[in-house]
């Protein structure tokens, strides 16, 4: 049970009780999408306190915990009284808005509030079977998701239409829901790398760097690819070898124990020496999970190591203004025997012209 | 300028200079998706900051602001740099994160932070011109995914598939995006007021409650509908009768200088005396506009009054576990001459029946 591992950890993080605010969290440990307070601590019931609004669905489908309702009025009372029972000196929280640490703070007179979201995110971002087993189809469902795109883009058609293409594919075929709003960027716009979906027409000479994913059962995919519309120019081509050649090089590097600003260092060295480095203009990945940017990273600053179980973005991008850019993506599980790619649309230019 | 009458608005609020950082008030400001920091005083020309990553798009599309980039590692100290420039005495926000807070608390010595939203909650509620014709348009939209999902719906199909087909004809329609995850929630699925989207088979007699909407240039639009897959029975008649004629009733209460608690009570009223009163477990409405939810709110503790250029959803409901509910939603815009509705889907039981 994951309460029992999160409870259990507690002693070693000097924590006499934990309080678990953040939905994704609350489904982990529990199953319930409820959202609501869970409150852990050593040799007592997991207690999940939840709105009137989602008492049903948390009665239904949490495991592991008795299920409590509150409402605005009585919510901080409740939660009080419970910590109360257990009488911590100190304890741990994955997040509280700075209204609800200062109204605790205030309550809990000489208690100690310690903010610590990394006893959960050491759970986290070791993936399970399980989960492993639902990233690999929303992996799949996303691949679905880019070859009905391949097949409906074309010039003339606009950006926000790509989008429909891929999310009816992907939802028709199981996807719970997208894992995170489109980005549909085309022509001079695919030099954002967060460029949303606009309704611009497609042209002829566009680049079109679609970056999107899927959830089943609520774990996310993240896949991007640049299509070419037409053939690329010699520019274009230059740019979009240098990032494939980027991915592929950092691929065999999402191993165990490797360090995540090397895997980073990889890719960035390759678009570096191609005279590219100041347009690739942020971190090579992220963790991917419940939540779509998750721990561990991938980047010149990440502190990270790799370990089996992981599950992390490979993403590098060249982005020029006024131009345009390339960004191709996989989502990648580090396995004991290497790394796994859980997206497997083409990559190779020929594959991307439509 | 509405960084202008923001600016303008500090006086009185007694404060020199106002930080904003949550996305939905960056893109109101400036009409930039970049996200980022965007720091207001008068006398002084507004300054987004963004990272690195956003800035391309941010330079393209921010207006009445400068910009400049920030890394993750030089991100405090040019904000810091910047308010130091203006030398305020005391600072409002809309959004700090407990971390955030705390290392900003902590470099400005004697200046205070205020947590004050409501300065940009004041404006965002009362919707001009052009945000009340997106809103429109975005009711529009969701109608459009209703009719998708009468014409799809039938004994036999998923949960997940009637959300691919809403979706895909929002989108095709024109839609940005969804403006939250669809909720589809069948047969005792339907007593879940939030359900999410399960992989559940419709079955003949059940109710099927839909929650979705549109986004037009990131306005959202919200509607439930609950239809029934046959011929309801005495009981879910009866059910779906109460929460039409509370909807009804509300609509007209909809109106400048309304009370929210007074218009959530002319509904609850309704089902009480049908003797439902335990199970509308939830306030009748909320604000919606960039985002869903939003104030003003519509409920039992709301201590709002409604204005012309309000947006808010006017949605009751009954939920009986283990047998099913009811929830009809329509978003309704406060005009000088009474409530306008921006979602108009048929209501009536007959026109739910697939």
């Amino acid at each position: 049970m994951r309460t029992e591992r999160l409870s259990k950890s507690l002693e070693d993080a000097g924590l006499d009780a934990y309080i678990v605010t953040r939905e994704p969290n609350i489904f982990y440990y529990t199953g319930s999408i409820s959202g609501g307070v869970l409150i852990i601590a050593p040799d007592t019931s997991p207690l999940l306190f939840t709105s009137r609004l989602n008492l049903y669905i948390a009665q239904d489908n949490a495991q592991g915990c008795n299920v409590e309702p509150y409402t605005k009025k009585d919510k901080d009372e409740k939660i009080l009284e419970r910590l109360n029972q257990i009488a911590p000196e100190k304890i741990g929280f994955d997040e509280l808005s700075l209204g609800e640490y200062k109204a605790l703070e205030d309550k809990l007179g000489d208690v100690k509030l310690k903010d610590n979201p990394d006893l959960v995110w050491a759970m986290r971002r070791v993936k399970d079977a399980s989960e492993q087993k639902f990233m690999k189809r929303a992996g799949e469902l996303s691949d679905i998701g880019m070859e009905a795109i391949r097949e409906f883009l074309a010039e003339g058609v606009r950006e926000h239409e790509v989008a429909a293409a891929a999310a009816n594919a992907m939802r028709r075929e199981g996807a719970g829901d997208i894992s995170f709003p489109f980005i549909v960027a085309s022509g001079p716009r695919s030099a954002y790398p967060h460029a949303g979906v606009s309704e611009r027409k497609i042209r002829r000479g566009d680049f079109v760097t679609i970056d999107m994913g899927a959830t089943y059962r609520r774990y996310c995919s993240d896949i991007t690819r640049t299509f070419i519309v037409g053939s690329p120019s010699e520019k274009q081509r230059t740019i979009y070898e240098t990032v494939l050649e980027a991915k592929e090089a950092a691929l065999p590097e999402i191993r165990e124990s490797a360090k995540g600003i090397d895997v980073d260092r990889i890719a960035r060295d390759i678009i570096t020496k191609a005279g590219y480095g100041e347009d690739f203009i942020h971190g090579l990945g992220h963790g991917v999970g419940l939540e779509v940017h998750e721990p561990p990273s991938l980047s010149k600053r990440s502190g990270d190591t790799l370990a089996v179980g992981n599950v992390v973005s490979n993403e590098p991008g060249i982005y020029i203004k006024g131009f345009g850019g390339v960004r191709i993506e996989d989502t990648v599980l580090v396995t004991s025997s290497g790394p796994e790619r859980l997206t497997n649309f083409d990559t190779g230019l020929d594959a991307m012209r439509v």
